[in-house]
């Protein structure tokens, strides 16, 4: 598959998405030119590809790659673990033209690419993505950052890689709940501005979950394409990037009040899609057969569509008051007025948004 | 005195200088429109000024300025530093649209804009420097981040401020040691590329010395011009901006090897002139006369030009590899072939290095 590319001047990049590619020397020695390189992985990632890694690597004759391997989870996307990284950088004196590379998932792709972004004010680093959720979204488009005890991704820079590489093999030892969580923002880039893709999404579904490499890779190409787009048009967020928080200000809301851990991100972005479908439909905006085509894909997926037994309604509407999405005092919405067409809204009736948190939350 | 301009497309901004301006109420309802503001400060500056400037806002009608005081010091600018900032923006739901204003000197504008740079991927900072360094040199330009024990300013991002509003009432205050730190800086721009400029600080020494108002105004309008066409030349330092590191690479390890404290950054920068002029004459690139010039100076503005006693040449030279000007494995160094021309190599004669070592240091 010819990679894609991230327009953005000269900070532009290719996504290469392939089956194997981790064990593709020549793709590596293209990608990966530095001096010095230090791949940041956890212990769960790590010991399963860092060796075929370091084996490519080896193959082109090249120095060991340094590691660094962090605990696996949510709860430890914290600026403590990112320090961690950066200590390591420092006791092994890396310089401005050294490369950091992330191997992992979306947590461990935003804490290096957040390292690197800090250290020395900026070195490079590459993304290879091990999970679906990283494959199809946080490893694409530069967001990096922590939680913070106060709320989701709030400390963070961007900070856009020098290459994604998404071997799709690695999806082959994906946990089944890691695969869910992965589908929610899969659907989330077709719910936003692709309905062909959504009736893709429904006819496929059962391949997916059965981990089909054809139908992951298609997946995995689509959003890249998606999402590119959306990011070479607005890096910052000024304006149709924000898009991309469908589902999220309701799902982070669920991370935080539950700890950030018992939920994974996808599957608190699940429930956000839903109920972003479900406060449209309220306001007026959404047909019902739209809503509910959104709520039977996600059931089939095995997606939750309601957080109610973890999270209460006052709990979300608190930790929502300091998404980042909040302007003028007031959050911004992500809502649908059809499958393929969310827009951004402050302006929403305030009772669609309390009637919608009482029916999925509690 | 109108106000200065560093012209960065949609980054551009403002640079006030003058006598009084924190009272000065149309000035700061123009800079600082947001909802709310976060004051950075320390325990020095903050009862000096914050009163003064709560004082002027408060007549503009508007809410109480938050204030984060911080301890004084560059031992004190370190990660942990800017987290306390982190947490108490957190604390006080400050969003995207809000404001962060550095009060202080270059350390807490550093870390002050470290901090708006992370929060939510980076909001609005305002810079009001209150002594001659910061207003001569680290207010201007973006450069944000703190210390690690491993060395200078090896955390941070690139984040240009808002605006820069330099009060040069608030230099009345500034101890002779701060002035003198300061003054290394002045230096610094005039030795670049201003030989006239630098005639004229032998001719006004007394006066900057005795805190002219007239003479440290000319010298913070005049660096500040030097400064902001560097920087609007070559932003992210790939190029001509490196010149401004001009004593940098010495005056850090000096800082680095006495731990952040006994020898204040414009002190440390003095010696690393003298430095960076000893070894280009001892290179052949600079004619003794200029050296003997520049030496003259700095001991006539009370600065010293070597710390020897307090460094050895072999802590400096291992400070030094950890230098972010360290490419390929060499430290590319700020030189001199004149008074005003200053050029960068890393293609210097190694005995030339180690002689400059010697003699400066012990």
């Amino acid at each position: 598959m010819p990679a894609l590319t991230v327009p953005l001047g000269d900070r532009s990049y290719p996504i290469h998405i392939g089956d194997g590619l981790l064990g593709d020397a020549a793709l590596l020695a293209a990608v990966l030119p530095a001096r010095r390189i230090a791949v940041v992985t956890n212990d769960i990632v790590g010991p399963l590809y860092a060796p075929r890694l370091q084996a490519t690597w080896a193959a082109a004759g090249a120095t060991p790659l340094l590691e660094i391997v962090l605990p696996d989870g949510e709860r430890h996307k914290t600026l403590p673990t990112v320090s961690r990284i950066l200590d390591t950088l420092v006791a092994n004196r890396f310089a401005r033209d050294d490369l950091v590379v992330a191997l992992g998932g979306g947590v461990v792709g935003d804490m290096a690419g957040f390292a690197a972004a800090c250290y020395q004010r900026g070195i490079g680093f590459v993304q290879m993505p091990t999970t679906l959720l990283a494959q199809v979204d946080s490893s694409v488009g530069g967001k990096t950052g922590v939680n913070h005890p106060g709320g989701k991704n709030l400390i963070g820079a961007f900070h856009q890689p020098r290459a994604v590489i998404a071997d799709t093999a690695t999806l082959a030892t994906l946990p089944p709940r890691e695969l869910r969580a992965g589908l929610a923002e899969v659907v989330k880039h077709a719910l936003i501005c692709d309905a062909a893709f959504f009736s893709w999404l429904e006819a496929n579904a059962d391949a997916l979950l059965a981990l089909d490499p054809a139908a992951l890779a298609h997946a995995v190409h689509r959003c890249c394409t998606i999402k590119a787009g959306v990011v070479s048009r607005d890096e910052r967020e000024t304006g149709e990037r924000a898009l991309l928080n469908l589902g999220h200000t309701f799902g982070h809301a669920i991370e935080q009040v539950t700890g950030f851990g018992p939920w994974l991100h996808g599957e608190a972005v699940g429930v956000g899609l839903a109920m972003a479908a479900g406060m449209s439909q309220r306001a007026g905006w959404l047909p019902a057969a739209d809503a509910a085509r959104l709520d039977a894909l996600l059931a089939r997926l095995g997606l939750r569509t309601e957080a109610r037994g973890a999270v209460t309604p006052q709990a979300a509407r608190a930790a929502m008051q300091l998404d980042k999405k909040v302007q003028g005092g007031r959050v911004r919405l992500v809502l649908l007025k059809g499958i393929g067409q969310a827009f951004v809204t402050a302006d929403w009736p305030t009772d669609a948004f309390d009637d919608t948190l009482q029916e999925h939350l509690a």
